[in-house]
């Protein structure tokens, strides 16, 4: 424990810088620690702005994790709002300061110095960009003005623009205060942490709350519309040449990591844009650390730097370095991997790890897995179906991701899969886990089980799978439907043979031993079943992962 | 894959048995699979019987995860209720079954056979066990028969014989439907999975559903009790002399592994009073296999034998059993960690591993933390908070064990500790996992993480703990309130002293530095900061894990 008079100045005083201060008190009653926040709030919980425009939060100060008080009361910590870093001298290990509340400028020295300055909301260089009511949600201030914009203006069209955590959030708020949304994605779907085809029922969902959902498309230009109002007018057209009408736009297209300060003071900058630091959250001058959006990670999957504007991270990281600094613990950074939630509209969109599309890029060998399990036991009221993707290695059935939509016990099988990928986990221990089961809590084949049990069925050889893209291209292949005749007349894949599988044993004889086999049922499960009965039997059958369910969702 | 003609004849049709047949189908289309099934009900929802019968679900049908039909024509199975082995003729490798819709006895030979029989619901031989409305709750026709009694006497009141899983599960749905309870548990606690100081607030609340809970005493016999009416009274008598009028009896203490058919056949029973098995799940003959809730398994934290009548395993087995019979993978089991949860009156009660009772009478050194975190963010409505305990090794920070209790996401952090203990994690493990997080999903410090951080903090020497059953023994030790003045008057904990947190530091003046410190708080966070405080100005103190909360449960 160190005792020394440190001068611990820390630049920010959210998430990571926060946790850095405090976390740097407990370990020295002596150093000297001084937060600068360039921003009017220190400690805020900006992941609940949307929930507080929505009204779900109606109280701001609820938003206020801890204030200016608090951190002097408790830590001893000297929190400076509205106080701006406006260079860092390595040399002299000295900072300069302007005090916007005074319009002062003073100097400050180090002994260590904690960049924690965040990242800043995109606003692309688009023309009218600068008009009236266009907002990023990343501040109190910004939510206030939002809240004080709707209201003056009688807001009834908005238009977000980026279809991720701030857009789906935002989207689901403005819709509950009676607001029409048009959303605008340039990528083909929401959420791209998932891949496209897991969030086909979340663009569903959202427009069947009556979001007007433009995907694959972006801003071209923002232009006044009178019409509208005399300042509340904003006509959006995208590069399609499509024009929509809002009283109010949100721009929720990610964030840059705020890198001006780091980069000014020579500061090493990685490939992605941030801030380079090794796993003691060290930048490349050693006295000075940098934690939270602002830096570089080390993804913990693919070994790859990447940058993952998450809170939980940005904690830890804040903790680490504080441990290094007051030289207590030798603590380091493990990396991200980009365990994330988000709730839209009575729906849970989860994952961890890496999705299908990076192990694309990566050209690693995979194989995957859909299921469709119900979040607790089906004879118990109100059961909801997950919908549930499991990536591996088809060497050692090491598990690089997995991804989850669904109303119930969503991110609680995400939570266990990441901890388990924490832990080196593979399918085969997925299969295996113990997990809680009474009937209104789960199953006692958890989804969790059931993704491990598939995957680990493929790669003992037992299940044989085919995937919904490979449907397109039957090359002369059998279409097997094994679903009951009312399921297969309700809808089918085009080209499908129905033979339903308790008739499936007594009419092999239809069959022709020399055509390879596709079969698929509504979700797999009897497709399993049947490419069983099939293999067994000496055929070459394959079973569509996910079945019915998972190709009608793309197709 | 084995292609023979193998006979497979397996007894009991339910969670173990049940897997284990249509698996062996899985892996064979050849073999000849026989379920013989003593009751009229196949792979039934025992889990649920409860809740039939307090009409959560309504639909007796639902409770029936398949039939007789099903296994015949997915599967190929034949199932045969109500057909009864009597015995097991191992050198013959041939059983002998009464079928008892016919009357007829018959023998079937074997090439592998498995023993799924389960367990039984205990009857104690008191006086009176046999009278007329005492029940077990373990098949459908049992639920049936409560259902009907319930009906038939208009039961207005109803005495409960222990306080596990069943007894509470029944407890809450007698009580929803108009019905006083009176639940004896022979333990001076409810749930014997948690450590007792962890279900206090679990009997507060069944208390305050006007249960009347009788702990530390058992019952002694049973009466007619003709006030009641003509065949629906019964008086309890407890050992102690008390006496409960009941229209209707339930006993939930427990089962008792279903042996005698195996101990006739001579095969090995453990000292549990289980049948022994290997990791193969093969008994003492090789040709005979078991599984489920009649088998002894190896406790995973442990290593000790022992009885877990549970789901989850139970299938985990059948299929294990089903992959070595067939020759198709070398499959074993794990082990058993008790991961467990049960519903009662709006609170979640779930654990994994083992508790603090079993690491005392193992003589193991461990270390405990107690922490009340909420179940998502604070500022988002509804925040519901967690007790959870957490138990570990002192020399390595291996997880022992983990308990949890409260309204919301209580079996989420369970399941996360629980697969985390398979795969052999520390507290330090769970101080860095990256679990999902959304205001409305959790917090960026999640409870888990919350749990790893003060744990970890304690084995890196940072927080130093005394816990809850030390403080009646003060030795001449300070005892130091650091919550506010209101808090303090509020309540506290006899004999202490109350400087608030934020005055400590100007105050330290006031304490003796030769007097060792006990420092508490409400939750135990504010009593860290100030034991930090303490230690790093020279004091010797220790903070209440779980702060007052957790004193006050107990007490």
């Amino acid at each position: 424990m160190s005792t020394d008079r440190k001068r611990i100045l820390i630049i920010g005083g959210n998430a990571g810088g926060a946790s850095c201060a405090a976390r740097s008190r407990r370990l020295s009653e002596t150093a000297e620690i001084i937060v600068f926040e360039q921003g009017s709030f220190v400690s805020f919980a900006n992941c609940g702005l949307p929930y507080y425009i929505g009204d779900v939060i109606t109280d701001e100060k609820k938003l206020l994790v801890a204030n200016v008080d608090l951190f002097r009361d408790r830590f001893n910590i000297d929190v400076r709002l509205e106080n701006e870093v406006m260079a860092i001298d390595r040399e002299a290990m000295q900072i300069t300061v302007k005090n916007h509340q005074t319009g002062a400028v003073y100097q400050e020295s180090y002994d260590a110095l904690v960049l924690a300055i965040g990242a800043a909301p995109i606003r692309p260089p688009l023309a009218g960009i600068d008009l009236k009511g266009i907002f990023v949600v990343r501040t109190i201030p910004d939510s206030r003005q939002i809240r004080a914009w709707i209201d003056d203006h009688h807001a009834k069209r908005a238009v977000i623009v980026g279809g991720g955590f701030i857009g789906l959030e935002m989207a689901e708020n403005l819709v509950s205060r009676g607001i029409e949304v048009t959303l605008i994605e340039s990528q083909s779907q929401v959420m791209s942490p998932l891949d496209p085809e897991m969030v086909v029922t979340v663009q569903e969902k959202m427009r069947s709350h009556h979001v007007n959902l433009v995907l694959g498309d972006s801003v071209a230009k923002f232009s006044p519309n009178p019409d509208l109002g005399a300042d509340g007018g904003i006509v959006v057209t995208t590069k399609s040449g499509t024009t929509h009408q809002a009283n109010i736009v949100i721009l929720g297209i990610g964030v840059r990591p705020e890198t001006s300060l780091a980069k000014a003071a020579g500061l090493e900058i990685g490939d992605r844009g941030g801030i380079s630091v090794n796993e003691q959250m060290q930048t490349s001058d050693p006295k000075i650390w940098a934690v939270g959006d602002a830096v570089e990670v080390k993804d913990f999957v693919t070994g790859e730097w990447t940058l993952i504007p998450l809170a939980g991270p940005a904690n830890r990281q804040g903790r680490i370095a504080a441990d290094v600094i007051c030289e207590a613990h030798p603590s380091s950074f493990r990396g991200v991997q980009g365990t994330s939630v988000c709730g839209t509209f009575g729906l849970t969109i989860a994952s961890t790890g890496i999705n299908e599309k990076t192990l694309k890029r990566l050209g690693w060998e995979y194989e995957k897995v859909y299921l469709h399990p119900i979040h607790h036991a089906g004879y118990y009221p109100d059961a909801k179906p997950i919908d549930l993707k499991l990536l591996f290695s088809k060497q050692d059935g090491r598990i690089f991701g997995a991804q989850a939509v669904g109303e119930e016990g969503v991110e609680k099988r995400i939570d266990a899969i990441a901890i388990a990928m924490q832990m080196g986990a593979t399918v085969f221990d997925l299969e295996e886990a113990e997990l809680c089961y009474a009937p209104q809590f789960g199953s006692a084949k958890d989804p969790v089980n059931m993704a491990g049990m598939i995957a680990a069925n493929v790669l003992r050889g037992d299940a044989t799978l085919v995937h919904w893209e490979q449907l397109s291209k039957l090359d002369g292949r059998l279409l097997l439907d094994v679903r009951n005749v009312d399921e297969f007349e309700a809808g089918n894949v085009q080209g499908a043979v129905n033979i339903p599988l308790p008739q499936l044993r007594d009419r092999l004889n239809e069959l022709n031993p020399e055509q390879e086999i596709w079969v698929y049922c509504q979700v797999g499960q009897r497709g399993y079943y049947a490419t069983r009965i099939l293999s067994l039997n000496g055929f070459k059958a394959y079973n569509l992962s996910g079945g019915f369910k998972t190709f009608q969702a793309f197709s």
